[in-house]
């Protein structure tokens, strides 16, 4: 009930709260199939459940009252009818239902967005949440470790990931958090690899970047290896990702701007040589779902909190030739940032 | 290119399209991480990327120019500077964004939506996609034989589920197209399981959801099993759920509406004693997403047309005691329907 009261203090609104987002109404009621969840400001929440999830919803859920949508039924009207207060502060929603939900109530004017409010809620980690995003992250080390074990050349990418995420699996992970990238060679010049059908070649830059859920909850993780031995060219490029992480994570503590720990790392890379090849935010927050406030970037307005669970990830991309990324899940807090990803920086 | 002109042939409108779906772009552009699409009435196709994908953008996109969004850019201000017509028919945005375009183009009136023309052009697949999702589907069958060699009395859900989708990887899958599922006993009364992590009894009903990817393209197939030696109950369920499937199976062909399929399947249960218990739709269609047009419900207004590919999926679930789901995805031919999944039946 706290992450629901918190919501109606922290929101300063008198409207009735409408969740759409499927991260959010977890967030709430602990259930992830439900449709929309009403959270008026007096009265029961009500979580509105297709047919096929009503059973589930009602063994599963906390704090709410289930109520299914029946066949045929208009939910916005449904909703509108169940409110008194005939006002809503709705976390997001396409246009087709915005408009919908608008007529249901009477007119636009009724309607305000209230999805930052609710970003702004679960950026900060609760103790929960922060046992399974560390449970999340050790089982994305073991599927770390494993893809360290049997990348080789002459391997394929797409083994490397079947490998690593059935480790995953076998030792308790409810699936993976995103899709598996394994990029190798040239191909890990694009920081997001797709295909995974190339055979993984003597000399190459092996890129593994995985993450493990646990309990709706993600990891994130980003090893680079090399397939067989290293070149000094490959050392060289590794060793400065390393230090931009490094140097980023000893930076990280309660009260810092984001943009200032992008800012860390970014100055590294381009210092040593490699200005125009970190392509990519330094980071972003993880829980529910695997990129969420806040972010660290260039342009980010976000001050960093204890609580926060962000990754750091700077990376290198030489096109043509391959690249290095290096990423960690960190938790802020009180006086720095603790790894909660700790496999081994291996090259 | 063909799939562009087809959608300005079929549009009839004279805005220029704007594309913001991830598997919409995909299928304009045949490539899956890009943030907007935009398909003028005269002129260059636009795909706007961000940075961290544009090099791989130019080396995987077919039909389109490949454009960086630059950190700071106002990207609807950008793609309103770049159409001439100044009319937008957009696929689907949030509410926020789209008032954020309807700012940078001078008003709302000068934006329609355009998202059901796009479902209804991917409704039909071309040979191309049959091919992948046969791919995808032969996967899928891998995965449910490498399932029901696994389920026996004493393991948990979750090592099930390792076991299907390490073999599906083992042979090719870019992944899965859903979360599997794995559900036993009377959990499986719940269509959609969840965590896992219960281990199977003798004489439970186990239900089995899987998908695999190929190159975007998803399948899906659900079997169920019983661990241990099924009883006169087990089987007497599982014949009315088969014969359902069959009989909706064999009503399939070009010209039907599809509720009348969802129909046929329903009766069936219904007639031999399992009113309450079928408590979803019958079948969705199959392609880039795993669930999208057209849909076989009751309340459906679609017609099946040569090309579909849905999935028919009739189950009954009995709280307290366990469901029983049976689903293959089927492809709408000529004459009739061609089961893409072909994994045994097993009880």
């Amino acid at each position: 009930m706290t992450r629901i009261h918190d919501l109606k203090k922290e929101a300063n609104s008198k409207a009735d709260f409408l969740i759409f987002n499927q991260a959010n109404m977890t967030y709430f009621s602990n259930f992830a199939g439900a449709t929309a969840l009403l959270i008026p400001q007096k009265g029961d929440n009500i979580l509105y459940v297709n047919g096929v999830n009503y059973e589930q919803a009602k063994a599963e859920t906390k704090d709410v009252t289930v109520e299914p949508i029946k066949r045929g039924e208009n939910l916005m009207e449904k909703i509108a009818k169940r409110s008194s207060n005939k006002r809503f502060a709705v976390d997001m929603l396409p246009i087709e239902s915005w408009r919908a939900l608008a007529k249901a109530v009477g007119g636009e004017e009724k309607l305000e967005i209230a999805d930052n409010q609710i970003q702004e809620l679960r950026k900060i980690k609760d103790q929960t949440e922060i046992q399974l995003i560390r449970q999340a992250c050790k089982l994305a080390n073991i599927g770390m470790q494993k893809a360290a074990e049997t990348i080789r050349p002459g391997i394929k990418e797409k083994e490397i990931a079947a490998e690593a995420e059935y480790a995953m699996r076998k030792t308790g992970s409810d699936g993976t958090s995103f899709d598996t990238i394994v990029a190798s060679g040239s191909c890990c010049a694009y920081p997001h690899g797709t295909f995974q059908e190339r055979t993984v070649k003597q000399g190459d830059f092996v890129v593994v970047d995985l993450g493990a859920r646990h309990q709706f909850y993600c990891s994130d993780i980003t090893r680079t290896f090399v397939a067989g031995k290293s070149s000094k060219k490959h050392r060289q490029i590794f060793e400065v990702v390393k230090l931009a992480q490094q140097r980023a994570i000893e930076f990280i503590k309660p009260g810092v701007p984001a943009k200032k720990v992008d800012q860390i790392a970014r100055c590294i890379i381009e210092e040593l040589g490699f200005f125009d090849f970190f392509v990519h935010n330094l980071g972003h927050g993880v829980g529910l779902e695997v990129h969420e406030s806040p972010i660290l970037s260039p342009d980010s307005k976000d001050i960093l909190e204890k609580g926060n669970v962000v990754t750091v990830e700077p990376g290198v991309y030489l096109p043509g030739f391959g690249g290095v990324r290096i990423e960690d899940t960190v938790l802020v807090t009180k006086k720095g940032a603790e790894k909660l990803t700790t496999a081994a920086y291996l090259l």
